[in-house]
């Protein structure tokens, strides 16, 4: 397996690849890899000749108060464990070299950046758009694969693609859940065992939510507010949501392909979570 | 010679070229084409296995009160042309193509594209950021050639280039003008014959500052003015700034790499100008 941390070393790898007509898939990643990347990591595997994991914790896409510095980064871990799944090069950029001093360029899309997390998370999606441009250009990949838990990125990027003309075809994966159907995050590591328990009532209330949509239930405001009861009262959310899929737009009832969404803050730690409902 | 409509088939056109190991070399122009874009195509064709040109009038960098609709359009005078100079692809999206009702992805420049010709423009390097990675993915250059009649813009793509890791040579060529010392400009056919009289004045004051420097005036100021005073009173001047020419920055005084640069109304028509040069 060969680790690349320079955009110009990887893109001579992928020329490579590409001159020999070997298909390429990315998993775009910030480490700490679970169980979540693993799905994605399979699915770069199996549909591709030649899988590329991206390691970054990209600065551009924290804000000035959010974990940054904090975030787990579990490097060796993370490439013994791609290195076991059959994935033939990591591109590990670092920082410096990432965003130079005098760095000045920004990809970002309006409007769907703009609901959801883009209030809580100030220039998040910009610095998600940015970086995963770079990461394009240097891998050059086919697909590119992100989770379901990031919804709205997910949305984003492929809104980005499509409108970049980047020719390259983004899959979604399902959220991956722990037993007690906590969904997959990095950021789980911060909680405490209280907490933890606090946390699972965010995928418990999204239920309680589909139960009403799959009841028949299209009134917004009920659906959202049993969504909002069944959160455990400790943790402090940020908002509970339920948005056309594609275009991320508040809808007036729940019909189509809807998206129930929720973001809150569990002691320091912000979670998110969602789930995909097809209203018949 | 090909001639391209749609992004996919360009870039299925650039894949093929690549595989047998060809470079490609870009010019981007929004068409209307003069001897300035001849010495861009020239230097694409010469230094590359296959020369590409794409021809878009693109609307997201022309602000509302602009001439968008006015630019000249002369398609196919313009592919007649290039096809007499060894040009293999020309590369003529559709706007309505490039940007669909819910484009909404916007790359931005921050720093670089807020002097000079930015306030006047505003949205103008936007655009042309956009519409240059929209180019840019379609064709895949390894070389994309621009004029120094446009400095600015130049300064801004290879910023751009570097800091989204695109892995293109950017190309800036020397400014060409008519046997009047007026620069190339599509935008030139629109001066009646007083106006082209007043307009080759720019050229005269450029060259007056830059007397000046190469007779060691070291005084913006002192440089500025004598070009200000040197323009047709009849052309309304947006500005006439001496910068640094790598960072545009705004000199204290002519040292190191000094870009001399004017814009300015003549009529309806806005004009710029520069010069560069060299202190010793």
């Amino acid at each position: 397996m060969n680790i690349l941390t320079d955009a110009e070393d990887m893109r001579a790898w992928s020329v490579e690849q590409q001159r020999e007509r070997l298909s390429i898939g990315l998993v775009p990643t910030m480490g700490a890899l679970h169980a979540g990347h693993e799905k994605l990591i399979e699915g770069a595997v199996d549909n591709n000749d030649a899988a590329v994991v991206s390691i970054f914790v990209n600065p551009t896409q924290f804000a000035p108060n959010e974990d940054y510095e904090r975030y787990p980064r579990t490097f060796d871990d993370d490439c013994a464990k791609v290195r076991t799944m059959g994935v033939q090069a990591v591109y590990a950029p670092d920082a410096a070299t990432m965003y130079p001093p005098d760095y000045s360029t920004y990809v970002n899309v309006e409007g769907l950046s703009e609901g959801l997390c883009g209030p809580f998370r100030p220039g998040h999606y910009r610095g998600v758009c940015t970086v995963v441009t770079k990461l394009f250009h240097a891998v050059m990949p086919h697909r590119a694969y992100f989770g379901q838990k990031d919804a709205q990125q997910t949305a984003i990027i492929q809104r980005m693609t499509r409108d970049l003309d980047f020719g390259i075809e983004i899959v979604e994966l399902p959220i991956v859940r722990d037993t007690d159907g906590l969904a997959m995050s990095s950021r789980n590591a911060y909680l405490s065992e209280e907490e933890r328990k606090q946390a699972v009532t965010l995928y418990q209330a999204l239920q309680a939510g589909e139960s009403l949509i799959d009841d028949g239930v299209q009134d917004v405001q009920a659906i959202v507010d049993t969504v909002r009861n069944t959160v455990d009262p400790a943790i402090v959310l940020d908002y509970v949501e339920l948005v056309d899929a594609d275009s991320l737009e508040p809808l007036k009832e729940a019909s189509g392909s809807v998206l129930l969404a929720v973001a809150g803050r569990v002691g320091a730690t912000r979670l998110i979570d969602n789930i995909k409902v097809e209203v018949a």
